[in-house]
């Protein structure tokens, strides 16, 4: 892992769901910049339950957090993570229909727009190529283009920093535990059901348990839910 | 100008805030597309009344409407076109303190997004770089970049079109008068203040008449002012 000390002097903006990958994010970016701000955003989601797993661990864990309300996906509606309909299936176009279409290009652009205004260049995402699920916003080409896109745009030096993009599962897991983000994991959200104990049979659940299971490591999520 | 008919067999939607520049995309798109859709977003700005006009338009010359709640910017808050500014005077890094950052952006993304679900992936939007006002997410370099970054990112072959984007004002009038949207200009909102009549004073106001002064052509707007 490099041990970059270059972003000591920059501050940097976290976009965070609240799940797994974006808390590894969250510690990943505490390591490396001088100071860090979480932000959420509130799109009309299936589970409400995402949202307050961000909140309580920023919380718990000192990072500044910012919930933004996004109502354009509510509206546009039509698919699975936000309306009542089974997470399972195929959208038009062959892609899952848990795709909300444009959600991290939206997010991120929100994120920089936000940057902007507080002098924050440095955006952090947890999106990840690897596990992508089908995703086309999680690409690393995607991203690219859309930090390029971003720079015109908003005329501002933004970086899109996506330490996830490139690790499996279980490397995720490893980082996790390398920055120090394991006990923050246990009040992390992955059900695509919503449950707490997590209902451990949606696509979801089945890749967090894999990536544990994989890095040797106990889901303190898991241990959490057996403690209750 | 093109009489292209290489369009009719496909659909278009217009992004419209119900000012000159993108009520003129309207009826270009209606020359070339088999139908055209417009989309206005409620975003929070300064002047209801655009929105007013925007619906109006649509009723009056039959195009279909629909107008998308966006919360996000009104939270971020801190410019011009949406708060009690003044709309003078110079945000950070010395771009007009009228720019809401990364606003086109988020406007072509969801049009994106909504097209995605309805098979539309020819978004018009009246951006231009020639008038921009400072503006950079109204410039060619932004808009390319970005039609590649929603190609990517939400897998449909999109193309941003952007008839103005080299058209001087006076250019943009006489494409309006050409395309047949003179009549509808009578109903469209440029005025920063809000104001009916205009208050003629504003940026807005002042590049408006420039135009119409600049093709010769009476801005049926002031007509209709004198009429009431």
């Amino acid at each position: 892992m490099v041990n970059d000390t270059t972003f000591k002097k920059k501050d940097a903006l976290v976009v965070f769901s609240g799940g797994q990958d974006s808390t590894t994010c969250l510690f990943w970016a505490r390591e490396r910049f001088r100071s860090v701000e979480a932000m959420s955003f509130a799109y009309g989601q299936r589970h409400r339950v995402e949202l307050e797993s961000a909140s309580q661990i920023c919380k718990k864990f000192g990072f500044a957090h910012r919930e933004l309300p996004l109502s354009g996906f509510a509206e546009l509606g039509g698919n699975a993570l936000m309306a009542q309909m089974p997470v399972e299936g195929k959208g038009p176009l062959g892609l899952p229909n848990t795709f909300v279409p444009g959600r991290n290009l939206i997010f991120l652009t929100y994120a920089a727009a936000y940057g902007y205004q507080k002098g924050i260049h440095d955006i952090v995402t947890g999106v990840c190529e690897t596990d992508f699920s089908g995703y086309p916003d999680c690409r690393a080409d995607t991203m690219i283009a859309l930090e390029r896109t971003l720079q015109l745009g908003i005329e501002i030096p933004v970086k899109i920093h996506t330490p996830l993009m490139n690790l499996s599962k279980k490397e995720t897991v490893e980082l996790a535990r390398d920055v120090g983000a394991l006990e923050a994991l246990a009040f992390t959200h992955t059900c695509y059901e919503g449950q707490f104990p997590p209902c451990g049979e949606c696509p979801a659940c089945r890749l967090r348990a894999k990536g544990f299971l994989d890095a040797g490591v106990v889901d303190p999520l898991l241990a959490r839910s057996h403690s209750i």
